[in-house]
Order: structure tokens, then C-alpha cells, then sequence
């Protein structure tokens, strides 16, 4: 047997609340249930620490790209080390993403195809979170290399993933813009490299935008946002500006104010999903790809924000508030 | 001297009033000015006849993605003979697309490598609109071929080129589905080729669209519309649905109200632009267009559907009138 925060809901719940969580229990039961059996193809991991990601919030409310399993662990992601199954990696410590049976438990099962085994010195929050947010800033990156950019626009910046983006732009000499809420964001965002700072808070983003984009002529819009001030930068952007959506941190409906500008200007609004990435992409980068995650993490030009690591036991009332802070990621511990 | 319509402002308006006109007088004035002289790589061309699309009237309004030139004759597309310059093509019939001095002329200055010679057999009023529409039609059909599409999406499909792209589908096989605001439009549409059409004042036009969709699993949405209707429908279409955006015939805004299809669902909106197609297109594809456009109007399977002549002389007063009409294109007779 063991400890795992179970889906109580089915499929899709047709609604679009955003990644904001006060309280679990709609969605969540933390219950005793049987450990998984892996079937052909699956390894079963006994879980170290698993991840808690944007990803999941949606997920668990029924508004993420995937259906529930009611009774299913909830948790996409985490480390482990492999105890069985259809895999030469037993014993081995592996960074994974669940797809059989959640990460938010004490066993998790996956295909045994996608498990990536971890160095040594690969510290245990690095690894928990080594797939969904670094692998997402890498395949994201080399479209922005593939492009040809000289500067690039982020979103969210202030969030685990804006980070890495901006610690990819500085090492690669690509400028990133950040596009932040609050002031207090500003210096920490700069210091890691961005070029400059937007803060939407402020009285004239847009302005700040516009004064920024004149001289960087950035063409790609990184956008886990959704609102209609990003719709608003898009429209600001040089031509030839590709907005990609890859999150929805907000509820707005943004409009298309300049439509004709995808005509005039050769503009295009397109969506990013590392699933769909992972299945398109080229099968050497992804081994190459985890190569690079991992020897970032350990040199130092990538790291990992703890905002707070909850044990699995009291998750149900611990998570919202770890979820609630506003900067650094969130953890669960399946082990306390 | 020559008599022409020559625009009264310069630049861009910074208004989206759509390509509805009640009044010429704000932006034309009709005038006898001065024929113009062909300078290098130009050609001077003695209008027969001048058509009269939405973009012209975008454009004079100042809402069109090239800057209005005060003094300068509007009118972007028309045929006639061309009467000097640096062309060997000096006493034959040519369409062609007036970048130097306009079509709503007496003569009209363009550069000479953009002529395009004409059949003897080929009518005068499909020879005077054998660019915009004809080769924006074979352009995005081309877009459709090279998708591997079994059906596609147009809109404003009793316009001109929805006529026309509507013919393209029934002969190549890809079935079209058109969208009219009118039911009377409807059958004309199917007699002409269409698969189904939508009428967008029924009262369940989405319902519609979602049962159709259902089977036909429409991938490609050609838009001269953008309007919120449009956007919902581009929600309700498929996996992989690519949002084709090329003219603005509403003013609305529309609003993106499933902007996480785009990422789980691989969506994506962009726009067509005939001026840079043309830029981009293999050039070998241009003249072979051009072949086919006329071979087409010549063996009757795209036709003109005439809503006026109007001779330049009247057109102050009369050519909204004809514009206000509900189907058929508008053409300006400068020798009138």
C-alpha cells in the first residue's frame, strides 16, 4: 500500500479558472491505495520528491489538455529511483514524467521509455523538477535560435521557467525582455540577466514596451500569460512577431485588436505544448537536451527556487499556502 | 492631361471603420491632373478599365497596410494597353497592379516586370480584376494542396474570391465549406461547388458548423472577415486548425476565448498578404498562375460577376451605390 493524493473528478470540468488553488479538497483526497503493478513497457518508480507545477493546478481542476482519472495519484512529475518494471535502469535514480500513475504518491508508474537518469550530483529539487520546466526552456530556446533573434520576450518571467529562459539568453548572448507583475521582481530579473524589465504594474507598460522594442525589435513572444496586455505587446512587436502561448496564467479572453497586422506585418499567434514537442522532436535532442539540463543545474547557471517543500501527509492543507507565495517552486515529499 | 481620382490625405488614418463607404468625398477628389511619366523599370499604362476591391477602399480610408500618397490617384488593379516605358510589352493588352500612379485614371504607372500580358479572348472586366482576387485565390488554394486538405473554410463566400476559391474546391476535389451572412446566398453557393453552407444570421450557425465539422474535419479557415463569429469558429474546428486571416470586413475585435487550443491542440492564426506571397512564391508559380487564371475565366470555370460599370466621370457620386450592392464586383471605366 501506500500514501498518494487521488483525483476525485473525471475527464474535463469545462470551466477556465486559472492556476490559483485556495483549497484542494474539491479536487484531491489524500488516501491509502495499492501500489501500481507495472504492465509491458512501464517501470514503477518509488518517489523521492515530486514536483508541483502550473501544469498540475490545471490538471487537477479538469482544465489542462488531458482528461482525469478519477482515483488516479494526481503529480506529473518527480525523481525516484526505478524498483521495477520493463527497464534496464533498476536501482538507478531517474528524473520522470508520470504517465500511468501520479507523481503525488509514494510510488509512480510511467512508461519506462521516457525515464532520464540523473548524475550523482544532481541536487534532489533540480531532479524533481528536471523535465517540465528546463526541457520546456530548451525546446523553447532553440526555436528562439532557430529564428535567428537577437532578443526574445518572457512572460511571467519571475516564475521557475522565466528564470531558466533568462539564464539561457544571457549565456547564449540572446537579450531577454521580462515582462513581470510587481517592481519587487525587477532587480533579481536583471541581475540574472535580463536586458530590460517590464513591469505591468507600473502606470505605462505599454510605453516601456514600445521605448524597448524600437531598439531590440524582438520577434518572439514567449507567453505563459494569456491576458490582454500581452495581447497589447504582440501588436507593439516588429513585424514579423510570433506570439506562443504556451500557459494561461490568467482568465482573460484577449482580443485581436490589429488583426490586419498578421496580414500587413506577417504576424502569427501559435501554441507550445512539450508533449507535442517531445514526439516531433528531433530523438537526438532529447537525450542531448537532459545532458545540458543537468550539467546547468550542477555549474550553477540555472537554479532552483524552493518556495517550500510540503510532506505528502499534510499536503491537502499545506500546498495552497507553499502555492500562495509569490516567488519559487513547490514541492511534495512522498517520504514524510 | 488626364482625368483621375486622386487621393486627398496622406498616410495611414489610424481608424478601423471597415470597407463600408457612404461618401467618397472625404478621401477622393476627381480631377484633371498631369498623365504621368514612366521612369526606369516603368511602364505607362492607358487604363480600359479599373476594378474596385475592399483593399482600395481600405486603403484610400487610410486603413490599409501601405501609406496613403496625397495628390496620387487611388486604385490598385486594372487593364489596358501599355503606351511607353521599359517594357517590351509597348502596344499590348496588360493587367496589373498600379504601385506608382493609380488605376482610377485615365493612365496609369507601374513597374514594368509586373505586367501581365493578356489572351485575346479573356473579357475585359476578368482581364481588369485578374490579380487581386484571381491570384490571391490560387494562392491560398495552393496553401490548401500543399496541407493535404480534404475541405476548407471560407467566409464572405459570396464575395468575389470566395466565388472563386469555392470553384477551386470543386474542381480539385476539396470540398468547401462557405459562410454567408444571407440564406439567399446559399444556394447560389451550392450550385457553384460548395460542400455545405453556413448562414450566419440562422439562429444555431455554430451548431451547424460543429455537425459539419464533425464529418468533414475542416483544417484550414479562410478569413476575409474577422469577426468573433470567426473566431468561434476557428475554436470549434479541429486538431491542427490553422486561422488564415486575409481581409477585414468586420470591425470587431474578436476575442480569444479558448486560447489553450493552441497549445493542446496544435491551432494556430496567421494572416496572407498577396504583396509579399508574390515576394515569396517560387517565381516559376506566377506566370503559371497567371496562365491558369486566364484559362479559367476563358473555359468559364471561374466567372466575373459584374454589380457595375461606373464611369470615371460619375464615380464620385455613383460608385458607392454599386459598392452598397449585395453581390458582384465594381469597376471604374476611365474612358467614361
Amino acid at each position: 500500500m501506500m500514501h498518494a493524493l487521488i483525483q476525485r473528478e473525471d475527464g474535463f470540468s469545462g470551466t477556465q479558472t486559472g492556476p490559483d488553488i485556495a483549497d484542494l479538497t474539491p479536487f484531491l483526497t489524500h488516501a491509502e491505495i495499492d501500489v501500481p503493478t507495472p504492465g509491458p513497457g512501464q517501470a514503477l518508480i518509488k518517489v523521492h520528491l515530486a514536483a508541483v507545477n502550473p501544469s498540475d493546478i490545471h490538471f487537477i481542476k479538469g482544465e489542462y489538455g488531458q482528461p482525469r482519472r478519477r482515483g488516479v495519484p494526481a503529480g506529473f512529475e518527480g525523481v525516484g529511483e526505478v524498483i521495477a518494471g520493463d527497464t534496464a535502469l533498476i536501482g538507478h535514480r531517474v528524473s520522470f514524467f508520470a504517465t500511468a500513475s501520479g507523481t503525488w504518491a509514494g510510488y509512480a508508474l510511467t512508461d519506462a521509455s521516457g525515464l532520464v537518469p540523473c548524475r550523482a550530483d544532481l541536487a534532489v529539487t533540480d531532479a524533481a523538477g528536471q523535465l517540465v520546466n528546463p526541457l520546456t526552456a530548451i525546446a523553447m530556446f532553440d526555436m528562439i535560435r532557430n529564428s535567428g533573434a537577437d532578443s526574445f520576450i518572457v512572460n511571467a518571467a519571475g516564475s521557475q521557467l522565466g528564470k531558466l529562459l533568462i539564464a539561457l539568453g544571457r549565456d547564449y548572448g540572446i537579450q531577454p525582455i521580462a515582462v513581470v507583475r510587481r517592481a519587487e521582481q525587477a532587480a533579481a530579473l536583471k541581475a540574472l540577466g535580463a536586458a530590460h524589465v517590464i513591469v505591468t504594474r507600473d502606470p505605462d507598460p505599454l510605453d516601456q514596451a514600445q521605448a524597448i522594442f524600437e531598439s531590440l525589435k524582438p520577434c518572439i513572444l514567449l507567453d505563459a500569460v494569456g491576458d490582454q496586455f500581452t495581447a497589447d505587446l504582440f501588436f507593439a512587436m516588429p513585424s514579423g512577431a510570433r506570439w506562443i502561448n504556451y500557459g494561461k496564467l490568467s482568465t482573460d479572453a484577449p482580443k485581436l485588436t490589429q488583426l490586419g497586422q498578421l496580414i500587413f506585418q506577417a504576424k502569427q499567434i501559435e501554441g507550445f505544448w512539450l508533449t507535442r514537442w517531445m514526439k516531433q522532436a528531433d530523438p537526438a535532442r532529447i537525450p542531448e537536451a537532459f545532458s545540458e539540463i543537468q550539467k546547468r543545474f550542477v555549474t550553477g547557471k540555472w537554479t532552483t527556487d524552493v518556495a517550500g517543500i510540503v510532506p505528502l501527509s499534510a499536503a491537502m492543507e499545506k500546498l495552497p499556502q507553499v502555492l500562495a507565495m509569490p516567488d519559487g517552486k513547490a514541492f511534495i515529499d512522498p517520504r514524510a
